[in-house]
């Protein structure tokens, strides 16, 4: 049994779609951001950064796992599915996975802090991180022109860290017109049933586009 | 032997480091960013993102590795060094380098540019960046009054992967008062040969505030 500290966001998605694509067995423990459960003593005593998602491994001496990319590797690694163990192709994800860690993801949250929410309008930030997140797409446009998938042939751990990044790129502010690869593949993981089902874990409260912003910046900022 | 296309940044430095603690051989070819080698046909071969550090294994297939996280893995798991097999270790290792990956880097590096040379001074994102960079020094200081390193007791690629950037702190305008364990921690790390070595390789030009300033603006925006 899996315990699961998540919330309705996109790094959170990452390893409920994980937990769906596994078939393991995991209960789900909603973290309230606009409680600030995730800075209590009890959520630091899991994860010392006092971010989600973080999980425990209940069948491994209550072992507490944090940040989304670590828990994936480790869920795999668990497992032996979705990173393979050849040396190559297992870099290969490892690079898309860190691609994704340290660009796609902080890139694509600074626009959404910058053009949802800040409380100064900065243009010039705003066009910062959007420029960088096209940009980022543009490079995984060209990856996905010869491979299926982000590293190569086969659904990795390397597409379920990215994907529910890139699916929500209106929100960033960031279009995704003329990169056609880049397209087919966001429609391809749709399809996947383990991916349906994550992004659904846990239930999204009906926000305002202003309490969704709110909710995103105590994400990020806190 | 590995061919490392690096220039003089925290994230090349990990590479040099820990190519230095492996003792393994390699050939160090700066790539100029003033000169966007970096986006040049020629290494977008070997990293389709365009960004500095790569390598290429020449003992295996000429494998090329970008992104710094990923290529501290490969070594590690080429080697067997630096990186526990144990999975909770081994996890732990995982999650602080996610940490510094997903953290560190991207949140110090927006503090430099809007510190150090956006066109625009805008003390709202200078202190969010600032103030993010020290909750992340606060987490690391809680860590390490309980652990000799990041992971724990042993010295892995979780502090060769962020010792390079909390030494530049000053740099990004963020202090480390108050924070005696990661003081601590950073003065262990510097004793380390590897590293006194890897922070010079490559050679840093001698740059006024204002080039470095040019120089980093280059590396995070390009």
């Amino acid at each position: 049994m899996i315990d699961l500290y998540t919330a309705a966001t996109p790094n959170d998605y990452k390893i409920s779609i994980m937990l769906e694509e596994l078939g393991l067995e995991y209960q789900v423990h909603p973290i309230d951001l606009s409680e600030k459960e995730q800075k209590e003593p009890a959520f630091l005593a899991i994860n010392p950064n006092g971010r989600i998602p973080a999980i425990i491994d209940r069948d491994n001496d209550n072992f507490a796992v944090f940040e989304s990319g670590a828990i994936l590797v480790y869920l795999a690694e668990k497992t032996g599915k979705l990173l393979p163990t050849d040396i190559k192709q297992r870099s290969q994800v490892m690079q898309w996975l860190m691609f994704q860690m340290s660009g796609v993801g902080p890139m694509m949250g600074q626009a959404n802090v910058f053009f949802r929410y800040f409380p100064e309008k900065i243009p010039a930030a705003i066009s910062r991180y959007q420029n960088e997140g096209r940009r980022l797409f543009e490079v995984m446009n060209t990856q996905l022109a010869t491979n299926t998938y982000l590293a190569g042939d086969e659904y990795t751990i390397a597409d379920i860290s990215t994907w529910p990044w890139v699916r929500i790129h209106e929100w960033s502010g960031i279009d995704i017109e003329g990169l056609p690869h880049l397209q087919r593949w966001l429609a391809l993981i749709e399809q996947r049933p383990a991916c349906q089902k994550g992004i659904t874990i846990p239930p999204k409260a009906e926000l305002s586009d202003q309490e969704r912003a709110a909710q995103i910046q105590k994400m990020l900022t806190n």
